[in-house]
Parts: structure tokens; sequence; C-alpha cells
């Protein structure tokens, strides 16, 4: 498997402007998002204060941004990263669509998460919750699973999930109707929390009811920092990060909002340049 | 005497980007510095990681850096500050021009600074040495001043305190060749140090000789920024911030090269950015 020098999840300001400077400074970059670039962004209807960019469109920036990679020939690889390991000297990156990827150093560039975690999330992580579908489907083969999911994306992962399990709990989160195979039952009602069940199982807790499943999907488009790498300091629901964008765990940097306020595009690619060339120090 | 919500000192990439989130920020904003903007970005060759201008030349940049200040309306008043005072809920801002300005709030964006200072410049600042030929030139009347000059720009400065003195030595630090008043000497040989000469007079020390004078004039495009505020925290040669760009003076915040490595212009505008919005924050 290739080993990458830097490995930058996130596709927004922070994210693109670390891989710009990583590849100037001739490391080998995986650029991992979305190819669109961040649906924040690119839904911003006018944008005053990204300097030399005067009253500018989101999806004009965005535009430009892209072209940037594009003359930097940086490709975007679609994946969603479920889980980042330290593994002494290199990283191992999870990715949803059941890649692992390696890179000896990584710049979290995911931005800030809004949606807050539900209760018994984070304790059951990795024993009866998961994020990623494609990794942990195989231990609930034959089982039934839930599925808490954020966005109508999410539907081809529990059709997935469906196909392994004997039963799937499908809770939307949003409000469009989903489309889903027979055996995956739609349950529209808020979940509040995940609970311990007895004999490893877990029960999704809604307003109206319990519902006891073998383990727990919850899918969204971002995940919260502190879930993702095991260990990794926070400060609320941000990275604590030094000026440098060093983040407690060696070889790992952070940039843009999820360091903190203010949330602003400019600040965000002024910190994606600062945690490349602090990546760039660390790999010699 | 109009005083002004935040001062910006600089007009390379973070004093801009300073001065356009203020002014969205419905701030009074005086932008000070050079109107042509700084100059190392004007002779930069080629940037190729200010993300959204991919392969771009220095005075490219530049030129959409100033269109964006003037379709924000953001005027640049070209005038060197050579002293910031704080004064309590505001700051006096002495112009090499003679003008003093007043503002609630302080950005200095001046870049860093690399030529180093004299041995006894600091000691004697206001007694002695002084950086402004025009606010100090009263108190050398029908004396002896030398003028120590970076730049044959300041040739008018020394011609002006050639009209006041009696006597004018004339250092330069350049090779141009200086063209100046009759009574002003020009001396070429590099100042080495500025001693205490007895009487309240100073020497100016070169490797040929010592100079005594009443009064030592250093001019240069750039103050140190440890010169420029009496009792501002430094490290090293740059300015100490935290990650909202505050220094140990309230009110005072700092952005760019001066509070740091990476020397990098996306850097310097990030920085800005969340310096202004913290000097809005102070000012609530």
């Amino acid at each position: 498997m290739a080993r990458y020098d830097i490995a930058i999840i996130g596709t927004g300001p922070a994210g693109v402007s670390a891989a710009i400077t990583a590849k100037i400074r001739n490391k080998t970059v995986l650029l991992l998002g979305k190819s669109t670039l961040t649906g924040k962004l690119v839904k911003a209807h006018r944008i005053d204060n990204y300097p030399g960019f005067p009253q500018v469109k989101g999806e004009e920036l965005a535009a430009a941004l892209k072209k940037h990679l594009e003359v930097m020939e940086i490709p975007i690889t679609e994946d969603r990263i479920t889980a980042v390991y330290a593994m002494g000297d290199f990283f191992g990156l999870q990715g949803a669509s059941g890649e692992m990827y390696e890179a000896r150093s990584v710049i979290l560039a995911t931005g800030v998460v809004q949606a807050k975690t539900f209760p018994g999330e984070a304790e059951f992580l990795g024993s009866g919750v998961s994020y990623c579908a494609t990794c942990d489907a195989p231990l609930y083969k034959g089982k039934t699973a839930a599925v808490i999911a954020d966005s109508p994306k999410e539907e081809a992962e529990a059709a997935f999930l469906s196909e392994v399990c004997e039963k799937v709990l499908y809770f939307p989160l949003y409000k469009e109707e989903p489309k889903l195979p027979a055996n995956v039952e739609v349950i529209k009602e808020a979940p509040k929390a995940i609970e311990a069940a007895g004999l490893g199982k877990k029960s999704v807790v809604t307003e109206g009811g319990s519902y006891t499943v073998n383990g727990v999907f919850v899918l969204r488009e971002a995940i919260a920092a502190g879930q993702l790498v095991p260990g990794l300091a926070m400060n609320g629901a941000h990275i604590s990060a030094d000026r440098q964008m060093k983040t407690n765990i060696a070889g790992l940097f952070a940039a843009g909002d999820i360091t903190g306020r203010p949330y602003q595009y400019i600040k965000a690619a002024g910190e994606g340049n600062v945690a490349a060339l602090s990546a760039v120090d660390y790999l010699k």
C-alpha cells in the first residue's frame, strides 16, 4: 500500500490550502473529501472578506480553489474517513469505502461539527456503535442493526447493510422519504440516546420507545474530531492546537474551523498553510 | 481629532485583510502604510500558494488586494508610524509626517524587520535618539544632528533638518550618492553604535572614528515592533501573540510576519482577519 507523506482530511479552504503548500514542498499528498469541495463554501451566498476576491459568490471562490488544485495536479479522493489511528511512525486512516490509507502525517481540516453526539454514542463506539457500514457490517451478519442517518446519501449504506443483516431499523434525521429495501424498517422517531441492553445488545431510545438491536450505525456527513482520533486533546467541540497548528499527537495537525473561532474562510486557508509547513517540518 | 475604532499599521496581506474585515464589521478604519502595498509582495516573482490564485505574480496579487480595498472604499493613509502609545482607553500613533492619530484599538501588521538596531539605539530612544525628524527637529534648533538613513527617501528628512539645525551629519546605509544641501556632511562610514558623550550629547561610532552630536535620527523604512510600542512583549524579533492575535497590551493586536514564522502571504491574510475580529470583540 502506498504510504503518503501527508494525508489531509477535508476539502474546505483549510484542506485545499494545506494540500497546495504540501505539494509545493514536494510531499506526496492524499487529499480526502468531497470533490465539489465543502458544502458550506459552495452554498455561501457572498463572501466579502477573502482578500483578493471582492464580493465573490461561494461557488465562484470554490471554483477558484478547485482550479488551483487542478493547476497543481492535486486530485481529491472521495472517501469519508471514519477513524484515524496513530500507529507510531505512521497513521492508519479508515475510509467509509472500506479502504485503509496510510500516511506519515495527518492534517485534520474537517470543519466544525455542529451535530451533537447522542448520549452513549462515544461510550459504545467500537463496541456496538460504528461509523462505518462497509467496515463493520460483517459483525452483524444475520443479526439486527440500527442506522441513524443524517442525509439521504446514507440510504445506500443501509441498503448494503440490509444485504448482510437479517433486519435493519432506519432512523432518518431528515425530511425526505427514504427509499429502502423491504427488510429495512423506517422509524420516524428522533433518537435520544444509545443505551446498553444486556448480552452486548444496544437500544436506540426515542421519545416514543426503545428499539433493541445488535449494533448501531451512526452515519453523519462529518464526524466529531474527538471521535475520529482516539486520544486527541479537545477544547470543547474544537481540537486543541497551538499557533503552529500542532495537536497533542505527534505528526497530527489541525486547521480551519475545527480548531476554533472565528469560522472564516481566510483564517482557515492561513491555518492550512501553517499546518502543512509544520507537517513538512515534522517529516524531516 | 477623529478617533478611529481600529488603526491598522501595514499594508501587506495581513493589514489589508484586517482592514477588509474591520470595515465589514462597520468599524471606522485607519489603514496606514504604502499605497503601493508592501514592497515584499509587489516584488515577489511568483506566488504559488495563495489559494484561489494559482501561479500569480506578486504584482498581480497586490493589484487584486488593492482592488478589494477600492471596492470596499478603504483608503490608505501614507504615513510611517514612529511610535504607538497606549493611553488607557485609546492609543496615540505618532506619524513621521508629524501627524498624531488616535484609535481605540491598534493592529500591528508591519512585517518582520530584518535590520538589527544599533547598540545604544533602544537605550537612548527618546533621550537623544529619534525615529521622527518632523516630530523632534525643534529639539535640535541651531545644534548638530546625525541622520542614519537606510534609503534615499530619507534625504528629504535630512534636508528638512538642515533648515533647523546648524549642521547635519548624514550616514547613508545605501549605495546611491546622496543629494543634500551644503550644510549636510555626508559620512560614508558604517555606524557601529550610538554612545553617550557627556552633557547629554551622543556619539555615532564607526569603524574609523566617533562623531559627537546633540541628537541622532535613525530613519528606517520599518521600525522594530519592540521599539514602536513601549512595553510590548516580544519573542525574539517577533511580537508575542496568542491564537486570537492578542498581544500583552489590551486593545493591541498583531498579524502577519511580525508574529512569527512561517512568513507566508496566506498565513498573514488569515491572521489579519482574526486580529480584526478580536479588535471588534475588544471594542464591544
